[in-house]
């Protein structure tokens, strides 16, 4: 896409009234913009990251569940029946000028599992698992870590319903874990898997967790065996649950997802039962599992970044290359013809409007992991330089060479 | 994909407390699920169908802006610089419990206007288009048109901006207008251009009416030229806008679409200015043009069903073969391998639980375009059995040749 077209604008400096890294990089390299505390507009740029990662969840997603969605508004007395209406202090509470009350979902037990009564009666129908990639709304009292704490946020959440707790553990174990693995592992993360509480219902619920250096979290990773606790949990009894060693590395992480054990809480609620072979009546053993799409965005830029701008993966990278252009001449536009749209970002801005270190800049800001110069340097030698983001060196190459590596994968 | 997996469940009688045909066919067939009045959650056999309206939407957006994600949540005092605040009778207000205040968003002048102000400077900036295909909200007094009055909706909205007037009728009428036409026409509707009133600061707005025998709205089209005019516009004179005719068709229509002028409307309550090639500061003139995508599912149903279910067009149906098999054996198992879950629904209850006069009913209400049947007859003659939704006459073909027809686009 060339710059004029795709609405690339970044800003001179970082904004002065974000603290987190990733809201000061994403807003000033132009990929997106606050509109309150803890809510964001994702411009084009971001926009196009933000698919990226939820393509990637989607895919990994369809393998293990079905995807539909479900609405944000709740009607109160789903939420009554959980009797989270008043227990979850950062739900969002609307009331129309019509009488009705909602829930704005911060998650969606209280409309899945109604939901469900009407599809699940025999054993025949279990196990099912569902899921949705879907906008999410918490009334945090703070808002200050950009897109790793908003007041709305993207995020996947799938629920799994089973006959009981062995199918249950089957699936988040042999099925669920496992997604989780390869979706952190195409976005070029090391996911953690971090015992934390399960709350009253369950010994343990799973975190993945992300080493970072600023990291909100703490957590205790076992030198022998790599399953970690995070602090809670640790303090309840020393020995790894894995390998029964006791040597553990502290060591800063931010949350990418977690995955809980819900057992019959909420099916409870609602009296989601299904008949077992013999006709009795049961309850519907339940498992759910989250990863925010919008923090993910958030931790990867805290991952991802030198002092100069971004460094995207190449897997969410918003495009493949980006394209500058020194010389005024049609080179470089036969260059984004040829390569196409979707795959390069084409600063197109008038050399009279932006000087070339204003662009080097924003190419380095914006940080796409290929950079393409067209020069009159290059030019005379029938060459085209590239450079990786978080290289020093440029080379020459020919463009046959550039197009082949470009269209290769 | 399987019934299984899929989580296809059917209910043997429309819901009562549905009046639409819309909501009453999209329930009882599985694609929705009523989560209060106005409000529905998409099963993953509806979900895929309004993901295929959206995608083609996206595609013919993509041609003239650029895709973006706006929030939700909008802060209150952004509502009350437009003056909407308290006039837009069917707001959602949000009160926090940290005493923020928020509309949810049921369109997003106030969330795009103040946006743009960091992106336009110069003439330079303009033109620019950008849009969101995305949830939003409505506090309407009656919700029982199903998918056809919404109290939360998905909408695809775009937003232009323009030097002035005239580079706004350009953009409206060579750029909108024919990409409106398309999309149309690639979901297999006709519609109808219709003048509407263009409010206090444009002469008309143009809405796309569907002609529907029980359509909610009368429109009034020219029998020589095709242009319509609806009602409210029709009383204000009599002859056509483009041929001057008299002679009017009266017609029930329902909208799927409208396109507005709003000029500086907006771009004055917040300030968006641009500075032109003389360096004067001049208010930005905009356009918007909405289509409301789960509308138009509903739409789509309104006009496309007969008295056993739903009769789906090809561009938007779930899958484009229903299989069916009256046989226990791998045959169909076979079938569904090799044509590939992407492109069939596999009916694969055992015929112990469910009969083949269930399953037969059960593709009619579903209304995929083909249904495959696998029985001891068609096995016996080496063949298969594929019958057209909305036909009488079944064929018997080789599976070669099912195979050719189904993966020839």
């Amino acid at each position: 896409m060339k710059f004029s077209e795709f609405f690339v604008k970044t800003l001179r400096e970082p904004p002065k009234d974000e603290e987190s890294v990733n809201a000061r990089l994403l807003e000033q390299a132009g990929f997106v913009r606050k509109a309150a505390a803890g809510v964001y507009s994702f411009l084009p740029l971001g926009w196009r990251v933000l698919s990226k990662i939820e393509n990637i969840v989607r895919e990994e997603m369809d393998k293990i569940g079905a995807e539909l969605l479900m609405p944000a508004l709740h009607p109160k007395e789903n939420w009554i029946k959980t009797e989270r209406w008043n227990a979850l202090d950062v739900l969002f509470k609307v009331k129309s000028q019509h009488g009705h009350e909602y829930a704005l979902g911060p998650t969606h037990e209280e409309i899945v599992v109604p939901l469900m009564r009407s599809a699940i009666n025999s054993y025949r129908d279990l196990p099912l698992a569902v899921y949705q990639i879907q906008t999410k709304f918490r009334d945090e009292p703070r808002a200050k870590g950009g897109l790793l704490r908003g007041r709305e946020f993207r995020m996947k959440d799938l629920y799994s319903f089973h006959q009981n707790e062995n199918d249950l553990e089957n699936y988040y174990t042999n099925c669920a874990i496992p997604a989780y693995k390869k979706i952190f592992k195409r976005l070029g993360l090391n996911a953690i898997v971090t015992e934390a509480s399960g709350g009253t219902f369950s010994k343990f619920s799973h975190e993945f967790q992300v080493e970072i250096e600023n990291g909100e979290d703490t957590v205790y990773v076992c030198a022998k065996c790599g399953l970690a606790k995070n602090k809670e949990i640790l303090e309840e009894g020393v020995g790894c649950t894995v390998c029964g060693k006791t040597t553990w590395r502290e060591t800063t992480a931010s949350e990418v997802g977690n995955i809980f054990k819900l057992k019959t809480k909420f099916s409870d609620s609602f009296q989601l039962t299904y008949r077992d072979n013999e006709g009795k009546e049961l309850p519907v053993v339940m498992g759910c599992y989250g990863i925010g799409t919008s923090r993910l965005m958030g931790v990867l830029v805290e991952k991802f970044h030198d002092d100069k701008g971004i460094t995207w993966q190449e897997a969410v990278a918003p495009f493949k290359a980006h394209l500058i252009s020194l010389y005024e001449s049609r080179e470089a536009d036969e260059i984004y013809e040829e390569i196409g749209k979707d795959l390069v970002l084409y600063d197109n801005r008038s050399l009279v409007k932006t000087t070339a270190g204003e662009k080097f800049m924003d190419a380095d800001l914006i940080g796409i992991p290929l950079r393409i110069v067209v020069s009159a340097d290059t030019i005379s030698k029938g060459k085209i330089e590239i450079k990786r983001r978080g290289e020093d060196e440029a080379e020459l190459i020919s463009k046959e060479e550039l197009f082949k590596m470009l269209k290769s994968k």
